[in-house]
Order: structure tokens, then C-alpha cells, then sequence
């Protein structure tokens, strides 16, 4: 009886002097850039606190606060917690995340820093779940590896966090980490949007590219072109603008929304207008663009005076980036790099989830640096963006196209290359475990095993599906 | 210009001459017995408000409040209500609902009284939506209907319930109308379930059949057998006591939960025995069926008493409920009310919504009363139940299998045979209304175009498709 016991000691000595090369019961999606970890359990106590001493860092939005209290969702989500924890030793209690953060800012731009460190001993009492951050948004980040960290003990009926000595050090690989939703082929009810955004996090994507409006329906308010919506399918099939600004409001994991959406809204309404009003924008020159729902708009003013621009300076702004950054696929994205263009890798022979025949081993393997071996000009790929053209997905099955080949995409975004895995396989169970982790959170993503958005083949665990 | 609108005038006229036969603007869904309304409008108060004066029902355990708290939350799940009310004048504003419950009871059993009334007039100031029922449940189902009478209102920026004044009266045509969910095929998380039971109270649906375990797995703790649940899936998929009595304890529409999910149980259990315990139970003498985990289970003893049945009459009461009550598809259902027992309508041909390529419309027309002539065998059928059978389904497609379907088997299940289109194309427009509905408050409901849980075939409305 007591051999298999050492045994296992054995293994997890070889796994720690090896620096932990991620066997199979390492389940963190997208893989961090370093992990150690030990063999030890411990338990969250009952009053799981979020503890702040020492940051430079306010708050005063509630930035932090707020992802905190939806780590307590998510990770209380899919059991209920029934026991006495007075009944833990304090030396087996984990009494909270400290969280110190370095930056009192907390402006969302592109380009800010995700890094973060979170480590978990044994030490002092009451011991404390420690993440050091930059930036709050490194933070946020740090709570969502926490999360995938913490599970629901049978026995104990208490939520865990096994293996621990952890010291994990993390950051992205690409600054622009996105996922478009496309609301004019099929209006998304808001509740829809809200679901994506928050899953969006759990991937650690960072960019909500929301394509609002195209030719077949124009559902967002413009308060300077009341009738412009009036292109909406329906009545009830429009977002107003508080929706909009409760959207990006609620985008409080490192999502440059403002940003995106800002430009997505100049985008459509150009694009609009250029239908609308018969060609007119062949030559933009700006005069003819009436920018004032900007500044009526309450989080693009708020934006524009982040920015230090005035409306007519923010269209320039815009046009400029509409020259400078460009959505590519593979193959073109050498030749725009390499004429000095900055571009976001988005191909649709691996990345478009609208694509159901591409399967997630696809989405893994699409590699942005494809041809790109000048360091300079890797530097010009800032990112990627997988894309979820809505024709035929409307507010039924948006969940369960963009998951989980959405996730492989991310971890492709995410991670160091020296942790991707080299063939998919390697990653499959990690995956399912990340999949089925989605379902216990709410989130419908779909089994792995066959093209996207496919159901389960026959009766069994979600972990082999 | 004024032709319209005189027109639009004298429609509504004749449509209240002819006591409102249903016209394309009537939106509930199931349909109640009888409605009347007219053409005013009406803004709910930002304060709006559950009073309870001259009610004789005390909501000791808070399910009439906890089901005005969800009704707030449905009626503000897709929009953003941002405007202010205090510009309204007190005669269009509508200050709450105002809930008199004529029974103090609000124990749940088979037959319980769902019938409610809800009347609203814009007389008196504050103005208030009147229910009147003999239960609670009838006083839910009446807040049900009230939430598909709120719409978000685009130029004032408010909620709002036009066609006032309202005059619903409403009952159910048969107490039992169940919903089966299988979580022995594959595992359905918390959150999926307690999104199901949601859904189902919007439809009238009542009772949650839930075949927990079958021959793939057995996820349920029982307490007295600790080893049983070795057999389910894997360590993640299970539900303990404590979920399991969090399900029912969630369950607060008029579901007869209790006895189905306490009766399922057993039946699980012995079924799962007769696995393990080699056929010993081909003759149930009951001894051998140690009953204990009953007592140990919170909401079984609660149930146990208030039926005042110890372990072993539950027992004998249970066998007697599996020979009394059968489910049936069409054609035996006739042969097994000659024979005078009771039966619940669940034919694999029509309400079986794991066949896909069954429509909406053949779940509407399925007929529980078919080739059944006599009273007092009519009223041996207590109902029918959609079965949503897991071999296919997980957490990333249930809702949009069972959802529009089932809600086309709800409203037959629900409404007067009077009320009842005589072929499905009459509803086609409301039950994609409702699915519209479900959509707007983040049920992934698929498009009633084509077969089950079809995607959307073209861009395009909700509403067409």
C-alpha cells in the first residue's frame, strides 16, 4: 500500500526538478509563460477576502473590486458550498487574494501592460493568494488564473486549491488579442453580449471587435441621425446608446473597446452613409462628416478627452488608423509588414468561426509570424482577431460556434512559443478540461471531438467529448 | 396623413366588438383563456413596487417576493433603462402590481390551484396592475404573463405596457406539464439546470422530470449508498445533496418538483440497483430497500413530512405512483384510460425533443385527448411531458433543443381548447415572438424555421425566422 504513495512523490520530485513541463494535470488555459507548482492542498476559507494593503493602486472605479466579485461567481458557480470551515486548520486556509499593483493608472489603451505574477505558499498566517501586477487589467488576468486554479472538493465539500506551492509568471505574447461579433446579420440581444464579453475573459482575449452595422441592418442609435436606426430589422432589434456605453462599460478585462467600438461606429456609420447617400464619401474629406453624436455620445466624449481630441482631430485620428492598421490573413500580412504597416492577423481559412468545417486543431495551428522572421517586422504584427460573421448565428448559437476554437486561438495569442504546444494532441485534454470548465461556468461551448458547433457524437464524460 | 390612424382606430374598435380574437399584435404566449385589452399606454415607475395589501398569503419563505425580483430582472435583461420618470404624469404611470392571494397555503402538490386574474385600468392614483389568485403560483403565473405584457418604450426611454386597459383571466387545461431533462447521458451542469427551470416557468411549463440517472452514469449522491456515484462520469460530474436540494429549492414556479425529483430518485436508485445487485429486485418486497437516505436528505424529510409518510409508507406510496401513473404515448394513452388509470401524454412520435427532424408544428398539434370521448376518462390524462433525452445533448445545446419546441407543447398543454390555433400557422407569429422573447433574456431559443435546434438559414430578423 505504501508504494504507489512514494511513487507519486517520486514523480512529482521529477516533475519540480524539471521545472514542471506540463503533464496532464496541469489544467490553466491559455498556458502561462512560467509555472511551478508543488503537491500540497489547501482550502478557501468562507470569507475569501480581497486584501489591497500596499497597492499603489485606487480603485476608484471598482475595476478591481468588480473582477473580484465575479471570481467569486465563477468559481462558486457550479456547486454549492456547504461547509463548516471553522472545522480547517488556519495552516490549511487560504484567507484571500493580496493584490499590489503598481500603476495608479488605470487608462485602457492599446499596448498596456497585462503582466502578471500570482503566487500561492504555504507561508504566514493567514496565508493569502499573492498577485503583483503592473496594471490592474495584469491583475484581472491574474484573478482569471486564480479561478482555473480553484476546485470543488467532494469530500470536504469545500473549494480547494491543490498543488500548491504555485509561482506562476505571466504575460501576453500580442498586445491585440480579439474576437469580432458581427450584430447586423442577426441582431445579439444584450444579455448575448454580456455572455461573450465576460467568456472573452476567461480566454484572456482583450478586444471585442463589435461590427455593428453593414448593409443588411443598422441597429445602433446615432443621436445626430435619429433615422439612420430606422435600418434596424425591428423595433426591439436596436441598441441605444446607454445600451452601448453599458456594453462597454461592462468590458472591465483589458478590452480597448473604446477604442474598437469607437472606430467601429465611424466605420459603419461611413460605410452607411456611403450607401445612404450615394457615394458621396468617395473622397473623404472629413467636412462632410458631421461628428457631433461623438461628443453627444457620453464614453466616446469621455474617450476623446482621454485622448486629448476634438471630434474633427479624432476623425483624422481615425482615418489614419484605418491606413495603419489593417485586418489580414496570412500570406498578405508578410508583404504589409514588411512595407513597414502594422497588421492583425485574421485568416479565414483558419480563424473565421462562421466556418464550421474548420476545426479547432486549425485554429491552434494558425500561426500570425507565418514567413516573418525580420524582428522588426514581427513587431508590426501586433495581434490577431478570430471572427464570428453572423449569417447564419443569431442569439441560439453564437456560445457554441465561438466555443472552444476560440480558446485555441487565444492560447495561439497568448502564449510564449516556447509553451505552445508543438502538435495539438499535446493540448486536447487541456482543452476539454478548459471546454468543459466553460459549461460549469454557464457558457455552451462545445465538445471538441468534430467540426464547430458540433453536438455530442454518444453518451459520455464531458472530458472526453 | 389622419386616414391611417382613423383606420388603425376603427380596427381596434371592431377587434374589442369581437372581444379580441387575437390579432397579430397579442404577444403571450402560452395563450390565457380569455383577454381583453384596449389602446392606451401606460410607463412603469422606476420605483415600481410589489404590494401585497389584503393578500391573506404571509410569503413566509419569500417565493411571491423572489418571483417579483425575477420578474424585474426579465422585464430589464435587454435594455437599459435610463430615462426620468418623474417627467411622467401620475395617470400614465404605473406604480407596481398589487398581489391578493386568497389561500395562506402554499404547500406544492399535484393539482394545486394555478389559476390567476390580472387586470389592469388606469384608475386611481398611484395606478397598480391588480392580481387576484387562490395560490401563490397562480399570483407567479399571473407575474409571467404581466412580464410579456412590458416593453421597452424608444422614444421615452421606459418601460412600458400598452394596449391598457387589460382584462386576463387564466387557468391551465391540465395540471401536469413536464419537461424531462437527462443528466445521465451526459452531464448537465448547475447553471444549465437552473437556466432550464427559468425557462420553463416563462412557458407554464411545471414540472421538471428530471431522469437523473440511468445505465451511462450515475452522478447523484446518496448519502447511504456513498459508493453509487463512483459510477458517474467523473469526479466534476456530480451533484450533491446539496445541489440537488439547491435545484429544487430554485424551483419556486408551480413545479411538482419535489415529488417528481423524489420519486425519480427512487426510481434512479432501484433501476441502478437492479444493475448492481443482480435482477434481486425483480420482486420489490420493499425490505430490501433501505430507505434511510430519504431522512438524511434535507428536502426529502421536509417533503416526507408534509405528506406525514414515514420511509417505508413514502416507499409503498412511490410503487403505488409507478402502477398508478404512467407515461404514455397517444393511441395507449385511450387503452389505458378505459382501463381507468391515470396517464401522463409523452408520445416519442411528436414530443420527443431529441428528433430533430420533429417541428414545432408537430409539437403543437399533438392532441393528449386524441380518440378520448369520455368525461370521465378525458380526466384521467393530468397532463403530458416533453422528453429532452441526453444521448446528443450537453451544456452547449440544451436550451436551444428544447426551446421553441417545447414551448409549442406548452401552450397545448396550457390553453383551452377554445383558444387553441386550429393549425399552427395561425401562431406562427407569436411563438416566434416568444422565441424572440427567450432570446431577448439570454435563452439560446433556436429559429422556428426548419427543424429542431436549426441555425439560422439567412441574415434577417429574429422575428422571420
Amino acid at each position: 500500500m505504501i508504494w504507489p504513495t512514494i511513487f507519486l512523490g517520486l514523480t512529482l520530485q521529477v516533475l519540480l526538478v524539471f521545472g514542471a513541463r506540463y503533464p496532464k494535470n496541469l489544467h490553466i488555459w491559455p498556458m502561462p509563460e512560467s509555472v511551478e507548482y508543488g503537491n500540497k492542498t489547501i482550502f478557501l476559507s468562507k470569507d475569501f477576502q480581497l486584501k489591497t494593503d500596499g497597492s499603489k493602486y485606487a480603485d476608484a472605479s471598482g475595476i478591481l473590486k468588480d473582477g473580484f466579485t465575479r471570481l467569486l461567481d465563477v468559481i462558486t458557480a457550479s456547486n454549492v458550498i456547504e461547509s463548516n470551515f471553522s472545522k480547517v486548520d488556519e495552516s490549511v486556509l487560504l484567507q484571500g487574494v493580496h493584490v499590489i499593483v503598481l500603476s495608479k493608472d488605470d487608462e485602457l489603451q492599446y499596448g498596456v501592460d497585462e503582466s502578471y505574477e500570482l503566487s500561492i505558499h504555504p507561508k504566514g498566517k493567514p496565508i493569502y493568494a499573492n498577485i503583483k501586477a503592473a496594471t490592474v487589467y495584469g491583475a484581472l488576468h491574474a484573478l482569471q488564473t486564480f479561478s482555473q486554479l480553484c476546485h470543488f472538493n467532494l469530500k470536504r465539500r469545500k473549494l480547494e486549491v491543490s498543488q500548491i506551492p504555485w509561482t506562476i509568471t505571466d504575460r501576453p505574447r500580442f498586445a491585440f488579442r480579439g474576437l469580432l461579433i458581427d450584430t447586423s446579420r442577426h441582431y445579439q440581444p444584450l444579455p448575448m453580449i454580456k455572455k461573450v464579453i465576460d467568456s472573452m475573459a476567461y480566454a484572456k482575449l482583450n478586444v471585442l471587435h463589435w461590427h455593428i452595422v453593414d448593409t443588411q441592418s443598422f441597429p445602433l442609435e446615432i443621436p445626430s441621425y435619429p433615422k439612420l436606426w430606422d435600418g434596424a430589422y425591428s423595433l426591439s432589434e436596436r441598441y441605444t446608446v446607454a445600451v452601448a456605453a453599458d456594453i462597454v462599460k461592462q468590458v472591465k478585462e483589458p478590452l480597448d473597446i473604446s477604442n474598437a467600438f469607437t472606430f467601429k461606429l465611424i466605420d459603419g456609420v461611413l460605410s452607411d452613409f456611403s450607401k445612404i447617400f450615394k457615394y458621396k464619401f468617395v473622397h473623404l474629406g472629413g467636412d462632410e462628416v458631421d461628428t457631433s453624436c461623438w461628443s453627444s455620445t457620453p464614453h466616446i466624449k469621455e474617450w476623446l478627452k482621454q485622448q486629448g481630441l476634438n471630434a474633427s482631430q479624432a476623425y483624422e485620428y481615425f482615418v489614419l488608423n484605418a491606413q495603419k492598421i489593417a485586418l489580414l490573413g496570412s500570406g498578405v500580412a508578410e508583404r504589409v509588414v514588411a512595407a513597414g504597416l502594422r497588421c492583425i492577423v485574421s485568416n479565414q481559412d483558419a480563424w473565421y468561426l462562421d466556418h464550421l468545417s474548420t476545426t479547432w486543431q486549425e485554429f491552434y495551428t494558425n500561426e500570425p509570424l507565418t514567413n516573418i522572421t525580420n524582428p522588426t517586422q514581427q513587431k508590426l504584427v501586433i495581434g490577431g482577431e478570430v471572427c464570428m460573421w453572423g449569417e447564419h448565428i443569431d442569439g441560439s448559437d453564437i456560445e457554441q460556434t465561438i466555443w472552444p476554437r476560440a480558446a485555441a486561438a487565444a492560447e495561439r495569442l497568448w502564449t510564449h512559443p516556447d509553451k505552445l504546444a508543438k502538435t495539438p494532441k499535446d493540448v486536447t485534454s487541456r482543452l476539454s478540461h478548459f471546454r468543459c470548465l466553460l459549461n460549469q461556468r454557464g457558457v455552451a461551448a462545445a465538445p471538441l471531438d468534430g467540426p464547430g458547433r458540433v453536438a455530442p457524437i454518444e453518451p459520455g464524460s464531458c472530458y472526453t467529448q
